[in-house]
């Protein structure tokens, strides 16, 4: 079956069409600038290189149209027509408490994820527009919804409640959820395929770290805890976030700037995290050239956002009583061998031991730990397209 | 030589007598309400018991004119005038980056403290008037002030900084200080007397687990990353303050409830904690009591609590690559055997084996561990005010 896996933004669409059954990619592409001018898709395919076209696009509805001519067309298309199509997988930011698990799109559904839109008002609303589209063009293709928070909803209480009033949990549903999930999962259940143990008998972290950055500890298949909360900003250093901070910080800088807490928020996800800090860039890779070249605020970065993970690893060691499995995925994850050796140089009292040429490799599955070490350590690249994908299928099924 | 410990708030001053060569406390007590109506003065020595006597006292020189009285006292007081009194040891809540150890009152000593009173605006400037008062009031008798923040100055740069934009840190001084650090350093200097081995080749791990609670990991007798931060409000659940939270929670509250920065910080100090997501109280006691009788929020409440313990203990454990020692101390730290059980129940993986007996009893200095235990766990009291005057003396030396 082909599968067109959908990731909206609030002025943009990210698409991939996938063949489940042999999970090849057959076209991807990402429509940008949706409602603005210059309005622009591109696209590549198994039939044609990349290609920008700018196209018209005041609502997402043009920009599903724009999808489909351009899967559709004579040379560079790869279907003949949009029936060969038998789902669309949304990426969904916030499920809230009310999604512990994908789900086929109906006017239940749709509700229930509106009524998530105060938890992440800059994406659902957007995810939404996108399902809406193409129930509207795409008449008889079933949609389903896949969402960031649904794998964190088997956190027991301890680990998603904060210490606040509790009226803020009851009331406005103030409580850890999580991103992330999808690759979470994905990545969780590939370690357990590639080191041959059940999944459910396996304890193992997952760091994804990206330019948006979170840890989550897999027990027994489950997410026990993750380092995001109620909001993508908490957890990790990360490129431009802060993470975790004093909370009193706040009140400080709005002391000290005139800022109030709104602006005050925007700094701390926008102009924060290794680019806050180092004053040089948000990219691992500016980093490291930065440090190469002396600069020490570039150096403070690295070791400070080498820490939070180090953290953060012996947290989840800690709430799992113990650990089968590292895995290290996303951008930083799979591409930077300084991070990953420099945080399991603080894990050596777990029994492990880091294999240096295989951690020189970048971006693809690998073992990083020596046959020894007592704890597997790899690199597995995610693939939250493809986890969407499947995940479209099992619900359909 | 008998040392004058003395810890003053805004509008109290607590102190004790302590003879300094063989470390008895000859009085200690309280003076209450300075400059508000209804002041009085408590008091307790080796001659006498607790008694409240209301005295006027509009300022803390009033205060100090007190203590002198009740200390000489013909039949209650413990010495015949105040030159008996060798030193003051003055506890002072901030000493910011100027500070890593105590240090003898000078002009100039006095003026750092002043520079650092916009970090701890409740506290460090009503250490400073107890320490005008003494200098007033017993010209000839030195002061030394011993810092919460001096021990947590050997943290290395990875751990204080928190990745926000630079100049706040260049130009604000934001940064993680941690305190408790008198408590930190007591209990992990006698957590490596009661081992027998060295204090500068011991990993330890400090919690200082009180209504204010915070956790320290000491490598090698330094400080080397603690939970709290620039402020007290920061790291594991308290009494009534929230501990680290995800900080774009702040500003979702601002949207819900309609409260301003200071309003909703005021809230994560003093409403929140174990007695806000309880609604029971801040008091251990009250919250074991509340789940005997089936209270569902108190026993989140105190599952909530042990987590972030955990989460902690696990997190400096990666950060100190292993942990040699295990210290409770505090209120809840010394008399909680429950807490200490649970937390412990998630550190199997380090080897850690609870003796039941042991760790059921209270308040006294106890190892807890099993024989076998690879991980020492011990129960310390502290005590501050002796440290003090231990500091003092040193000083002086």
């Amino acid at each position: 079956m082909e599968v067109l896996v959908i990731n909206c933004g609030s002025s943009s669409l990210k698409f991939q069409l996938i063949n489940s059954d042999n999970e090849k990619v057959l076209a991807k592409g990402l429509c940008e600038r949706i409602g603005i001018s210059g309005s622009a898709i591109t696209y590549e395919s198994v039939n044609c290189e990349k290609n920008t076209k700018e196209i018209d696009m005041p609502t997402h509805n043009e920009a599903i149209t724009a999808v489909i001519s351009a899967l559709t067309a004579e040379n560079t298309g790869v279907i003949k027509d949009m029936s060969e199509v038998g789902a669309v997988g949304h990426r969904v930011v916030h499920g809230g408490e009310y999604f512990s698990k994908s789900a086929l799109v109906t006017e239940d559904v749709l509700e229930k994820i509106e009524k998530c839109n105060n938890l992440a008002p800059l994406h659902n609303p957007a995810n939404i527009i996108g399902i809406k589209a193409c129930m509207k063009i795409m008449k008889d293709t079933p949609n389903v919804v896949v969402f960031d928070t649904a794998f964190h909803q088997t956190m027991p209480e301890e680990a998603y409640l904060y210490a606040l009033p509790r009226e803020y949990y009851d009331d406005y549903k103030i409580r850890r959820y999580g991103f992330h999930g999808t690759s979470h999962s994905f990545v969780s259940k590939r370690a357990a395929a590639i080191c041959g143990k059940p999944y459910n008998e396996l304890k193992t972290i997952v760091c994804h770290l990206g330019n948006g950055a979170s840890i989550c500890a897999v027990d027994g298949g489950k997410s026990v805890d993750t380092s995001m909360g109620l909001t993508p900003l908490a957890g990790v250093i990360m490129g431009t976030r802060s993470g975790d901070i004093d909370p009193g910080i706040l009140e400080v800088i709005a002391n000290h700037t005139g800022k109030n807490i709104s602006e005050i928020t925007e700094i701390l996800n926008k102009k924060s995290g290794v680019a806050g800090l180092s004053g040089v860039s948000s990219d691992f890779r500016d980093i490291e050239k930065a440090i190469s070249e002396g600069n020490e605020n570039a150096k403070s970065a690295f070791d400070a956002y080498v820490h939070t993970v180090v953290k953060f690893i012996g947290a989840y060691v800690a709430v799992m009583n113990g650990v089968d499995v590292i895995a290290f995925t996303a951008g930083v994850g799979e591409n930077n061998g300084h991070v990953r050796k420099d945080v399991c140089s603080h894990l050596k009292y777990l029994g492990i031991e880091i294999d240096d040429e295989a951690n020189s490799k970048r971006g693809e599955e690998v073992m990083i730990s020596t046959k020894e070490s007592k704890v597997k350590v790899y690199v597995i690249p995610t693939n939250e397209e493809l986890a969407i994908a499947r995940e479209t299928v099992e619900v359909l099924a």
